[in-house]
């Protein structure tokens, strides 16, 4: 019998959350977009200033069975702000690999953000989700979260690449 | 005849830029949701780890006009993650006042936003824009952004209050 342990994520931890971006961004059908390296999560996740934080979901062999500890899962997010309610934390993934899903394991990864979130004065933890991943909506709109492209009508806007470049008279 | 410069905030200009939070909000007719303080904007902004940035439009006046300088407009973002590409800025707000509107000041700040972005080795600036606000979608939209909401289907979420004590078991 296996068990989940939801843990901090340390800089050794980054080439196994590279591979799990990597496999979330296949499941997005968009895995054309990832040019994020190993380096750059070891610098931007564990310098002085993090860019980001991120939990990582490890399965725990029972003693006796062979297998190590190995990691199914994470939840990388960072500190925002609201102009209207303060701090407030977002949450940019979560995944659990395929084979570990239905046993709970990314309801336990969103409530430890949820917990640090609170822990930090934050009031709101937000997220992006597409609207083909029904089985996302549902999850979270169960959890208690409200869509607020539906309510509101946000939209998400990005300028990258040359754009911003132009944007920036650069 | 009157000059427009825009600049980093100092921890005095909170008092200004929360009535134009006020105003942005009215504007956005969400104005009941605007909970922040002056005091947490000066603690949340200006403490040893910043939780925001914040940039103001400011109207200096000509010499010999008797009007001093005036907080006009203000960007306020903060840096943020994206699993695929890196660092990034996230340009919460947006704001000019109406009475200023025209003059390519909204256009002044967001470039400023996008060369910080750059300077900092950021690859995306991203926002979010209200459905209805046709005039800053155009906006964006014509100086390069994508709307990945129509684009790719994304939707914003959030927990908040009731719903994110309940999701942390608080």
């Amino acid at each position: 019998m296996a068990f989940v342990t939801i843990r901090e994520a340390k800089e050794g931890d980054c080439g196994n959350i590279l591979r799990l971006i990597r496999e979330l961004a296949e499941y997005e059908k968009l895995s054309d977009q990832v040019k994020i390296s190993e380096e750059a999560l070891r610098a931007d996740g564990f310098g002085e200033t993090p860019f980001y934080h991120c939990l990582v979901a490890e399965i725990l062999s029972a003693p006796g069975e062979p297998q190590g500890p190995c990691v199914v899962g994470y939840g990388l997010y960072y500190f925002s702000y609201s102009t209207w309610k303060g701090r407030n934390i977002y949450l940019e993934d979560i995944y659990v690999k395929p084979e570990y899903r239905g046993q709970g394991i990314g309801s336990k990864i969103i409530k430890k953000v949820a917990e640090v979130a609170l822990d930090k004065g934050c009031s709101q933890l937000r997220l992006a989700v597409l609207d083909w991943n029904k089985r996302a909506m549902d999850l979270y709109k169960a959890l208690g979260a409200q869509d607020l492209t539906e309510a509101e009508g946000w939209h998400c806007f990005r300028f990258e690449g040359e754009a911003m470049r132009e944007l920036a008279g650069k």
